[in-house]
């Protein structure tokens, strides 16, 4: 870890000890639901075990603030840093992506004494007043988990959804089971040349700067998600089954995969039930349609004679928007219904919102040197942006710059759909 | 399950209470130091997780015992019909075998419940005197109880193996770090019309029968097994580079899989370690050679000059021999080195033997009616046949006529050489 | 190439040039109306393209007994020894079997020339009156080149089954339409101790000897074969669809390919079609079945109440019937019904007929030394053998103790099936 | 097809027919060394016969101007729509792209006898004077042709460079072995508001427009392209060896393919050669390279400490460069080492350049109704654009506006490397 700066740290020494122990708190909150071998199993080679997110997210303080920064600092186990290790080419070899299902040990036990025992050494750290530069690692780290914690959710329902018997992490909360989505208009904007990027104020990844110029056209942008009952509607029309409204992957995926639904949906005579952390559900709907890659997203726009928003647009838009919604902490993690009532709904939280944008690099963008280099830039190809958070982000851990990218053909994560024209 | 004998039964009504009792009891025993995750873990499409035996075995006793022939008797669980059937297509849908490693739930603890409530119920139907057909079904699923114990250990220590921390699953035992294999010789056979196949008496699973005639040549056979020093001579003279050594599929195999020795060896500079149930361990010169596929069999016994026994062979030459030998019940759980003396040593127990005769149907063979039909007359093809029980088969579970077999590429189970040659 | 001797040839030299010469021409009469393009692509990598076999069996000719045995032979092209060699190890690396189709070059008129240079240099070699051993390879070469016009014939069929024009290789013969298949019957045969393998006399294959003794049980032999009608109404009692009737490894195919009829089979509402070398073809009732795998065949005798024949059951049967039947000389290249009358039928020609045997090593085989002894035996794993030849054989080319070998998933062969069931 | 406008033609009658009759004989001209197997084998899935580009691109015309326009025109063969469709949904279904390969007949000499029947009839509808849409679809269809003649002969490389013989298309152009490239230096480009897309006049492929505005920064461009001699630098300092360099995705594929130097280089000793269309030559140090990745023009741009230009940075910096260079007209068909002296050299021909820009719809894009509606628009995910033309493009095809595209792991077409970096 080189001594370059990160990001410009807005946070008081006090407030990053709060952040800190809020998001450890946390990943524990989210597990303890979870056995042993809940957290061990993993579902499909995109995602990971929820033992393999607890243990990772502590590796990460533990090589890139405590073995760096906290004199006599010594490893928990030094098998951590091959069993732990993402991604980061820079800190050496790991265990095979799709082999994380593998580790029936450590057990979920050593891994939480693996947490408490970082956790204690981050904490003498932040006690002796940290350089600048490693707060910010530490500030980095936290929202690094943050990620995790939302990675750790998509992850368990996406393996309790393999399970026949459809289990559910939690009771489920009362549904608005409202037949009626509220109405849906579009915002206009005038073109021009905007700025997008992180304003250099507060926490930011490195892919979401330099802050820059672009020039947009005119458009107009959806005042509210695509919901289910549309979704629906899209599904009665035949849009699984016409090939000209689909990019050509997309088709190709379709017929390969079987896709005639979102992911999660199953078909029970002339109703439709979707896998949720409550188990299986009905599919409300007016709620926004989740668990849609961006191919589904793209035929849909085209079927509506609409089109995908740019992530430009997007974060234009989403400037004067309020960064509320329905997040995490509400409990709730499902999308929810549009209130009804004017204004752009739904920006941020619910779904992740498909845009036509390749994630790709700002003009200027430079990743950091050293290992969190290997953040997002090594990442630059085959995906596309998702703007605005879900119904498992953490509140606090989206903005309007906020880039999260996936590939077009991914389902699993809570991703939906808001539509654009041009004006 | 159809009223027709599936064999005659020679157990008294105490020996087959017993017996359950002991298979039962010896399940629990093996499972006991796993954790939920070690046993719910799935490490390849071949392999299954601990808590799947036991539900499996369980299973069976439910399906094929209990449902049709305990009056009153109503299921632990419906849905375990479709998460613990293996491959009875007579009995319905099933989970899809790569997804056994899916099921979090139920739990390692329900499963325990639910082996506890069929024991129950298997025990009132032998306090009442079961009828033959009954008691016969039950003593099949003990056998079939058994398979599964050598199955399951056989599973877990493939599971340990992908864990790049080799864990233990028991404290080793001290080893006999012999240097010097035993001597080697042949026992000469003479040639003529033998009998092979069960003789009737007790039990056996319907592939070893009927009881019929073949022809042999003269024959001699290697009186003990090939062993880890042989093997190393093997490789050193470039047994895994020549391929005219080889059946043209298994260097197909050679090249595409890089192998270069027995699965669970690693070479450490000069030397060479293997994985055991007490994790990575020397590899002992004198004990004998195990986790080689037919493949490697024949071309090691290719290059020796010599060849595989056939079943027949085997057969005929067991017919005299003690079945004693180094079993799952000696806790070694490893094979072991010769006696010296004369004899043929090592034909029970130790390593299962490799022979040059496909898994096929003995004159006069038909499957009983039924599901239990399905046990294994459906598996021949593309098999082949081993001999004489393993280092993790309980004692009492193999004889002469007894059948093992697997695919020519499988390397897990604990299979490996006794050389054989014309007379 | 040893000294040793390959078998012991019964044929005087001017035999052993009518031979030569009419295998040659043979090739070249069944290539003739196929293009450049025709005999230059792979449809699979199972097959071989035209000129490939072409070209192949004059390398054997040029590698085996040219190039070793007439002084001062040079060969045509130093590059022909890497593009033609099929499988030898012991010749040297090759083109690899998938890619056999990439080679536009060299032209069918290269190979042409190849031939002829070849043939003039082995007619040299003729003339000069070859030392036994040298002759025998040269005969080995003729029925090499024969197993490889079979080959030509039954992979250009597949090559143009592939083309949706369904192109004729030649302008179809007259069919016989008889709706009505001949009756059929069973023989007995007696058990006891009987003998099988090449009795040597003349030309054989390694793999068919040594001549040895087998104790059969008493038998009965179909005496036809099933036909297409039969076939029929395998598949609408769902033949195809119960999963009892197959083998585990054929049922798996089954799902996984979707197998509902044999290969090349095409439904038209309620006819059957087939594509042959005139194109596409009605299906003949009385015809025999073929294109079927041993899968298959095997899920068909178990759906009729009986079994397939051992290869020694075959050849017992097949010792007193006059080798004649429907071969490649007479131009039909479709199985013909059969005629009415007692007595085996069938036995020779017409499709090749799986037997429940795996194609294993005799008692005694050896390979012979050299680059030959790669011929047969190690294919000895993953075959089942057919005996009898097809209508796309050679005549001469078959004898009661030949052993053809496919795996049991092949199909695109000429295969169908003889019952048989225990006495 | 619709009436809508697909762009604004600016060429007289008599331009189209000669454009017509030009672009029509260089196909043939092309092919005319192919004998009917090379014209018919196929490479690999992504590349198609030469056969198949002949008929595709004439059916182009029957479909799309000659069936819908030319009253009483009869289609050559009914078969050929289903045969030489290639991807458009709405003509209907099609032969699978990775089985066209397998389509020996029709013959090339039937393929030469649909184009002059194809060609008679188009010149009879330029004899009438066309509407102003047919005339449009006529041109549409020359430049179709074109593309198709680039990867007919990218194709047929990729072909040839499968065979062990390397066999040569042509007899090799007399090289200019310069070892010392041309000196490198960078041009400044001023940011700002900049204008790209096609300005209306002329052909233009839909997905080049609209024009538009965006907003550049200030950039500076490499005067030349990468030379192979820079490569061997990049690879002798372990390119192909350091993750660091690497995109993931890109790296992955460096694992799994073994990639260690660009498609077609082979190793001799100290010393490299390529495949060409005159067979194996050397590499020559001072050309540009080709037949990279965009992952391999992405790693060597971060190793360099530069980057790839985006696809507006590269068209504003070609709008006042003559659109001369090294096309296939020249005979050469490979690139050329850049002239000394200054300016922006090499910017068309020579080699397709990688942006950094994914192929995305500019602002306002749509696709054009009916099937030419699918010519571009459906390919707008997981590909990155290229610019520039190569040495296998016809010199009037590229123009400034220009956008080609392919998948970042394609290395098959003449793409290379021109670097960038921020002013």
């Amino acid at each position: 870890m080189e001594a370059a700066h990160l990001f410009r740290s807005s946070l008081e020494l006090h407030e990053l000890t709060r952040l800190y122990r809020a998001v450890r708190q946390a990943s524990g909150a989210l597990s303890a639901p979870l056995s042993d071998a809940d957290s061990t199993v993993q579902s499909m080679p995109d995602a990971s075990p929820t033992k393999w997110h607890l243990a990772h997210t502590t590796w990460f303080f533990e090589t890139m603030v405590l073995a760096p920064h906290l004199p006599g600092y010594r490893v928990f186990d030094e098998t951590f840093n091959f069993l732990f290790n993402s991604y980061y080419e820079a800190v050496g070899e790991r265990q095979p992506r799709p082999k994380r299902g593998m580790l029936t040990r450590p057990t979920l036990q050593t891994i939480y004494a693996y947490r408490e025992r970082v956790d204690a050494a981050v904490e003498r750290l932040l006690d002796g007043g940290p350089a600048p530069i490693v707060a910010e690692l530490i500030e980095l780290g936290c929202h690094h988990e943050q990620q995790h914690q939302e990675l750790l959710l998509t992850d368990i329902l996406h393996l309790f959804a393999q399970n026949p018997l459809r289990p559910a992490y939690k009771t489920p909360a009362p549904m608005l089971l409202e037949s009626v989505p509220a109405a849906s208009g579009y915002r206009s904007f005038e073109g021009g040349i905007i700025e997008i990027g992180h304003r250099g104020e507060g926490f930011a990844f490195d892919s979401e700067g330099p802050r820059h110029r672009v020039f947009a056209q005119s458009f107009r942008l959806a005042d509210r998600l695509v919901t289910n009952k549309e979704w629906l509607d899209f599904m009665s029309d035949g849009g699984y089954r016409n090939p000209l409204l689909w990019l050509s992957e997309g088709w190709a995926k379709v017929r390969a995969e079987g896709w005639s639904m979102p992911l999660y949906w199953e078909e029970h005579g002339s109703t439709y039930s979707t896998m949720t952390f409550s188990g299986l559900q009905p599919v409300e709907p007016a709620a926004p349609v989740t668990h849609v890659s961006y191919y589904e997203a793209d035929a849909f726009a085209t079927w509506a004679g609409k089109r995908l928003p740019t992530e430009a647009e997007w974060e234009h838009a989403a400037l004067d928007v309020s960064r509320t919604g329905n997040f995490v902490e509400s409990g709730r993690w499902r999308p929810k219904p549009a209130a009804s009532g004017g204004g752009l709904r739904q920006m941020f939280g619910d779904v992740w919102e498909w845009t036509r944008s390749a994630f790709l690099p700002y003009p200027g963008f430079r990743p950091v040197a050293g290992a969190v280099g290997e953040y997002n830039g090594k990442f630059m190809s085959g995906q596309f942006v998702l703007r605005g958070g879900s119904c498992v982000t953490p509140a606090d851990h989206v903005r309007a710059s906020y880039r999260n990218f996936f590939p077009p053909e991914a389902r699993w994560q809570f991703s939906g759909v808001r539509l654009a024209e041009d004006a």
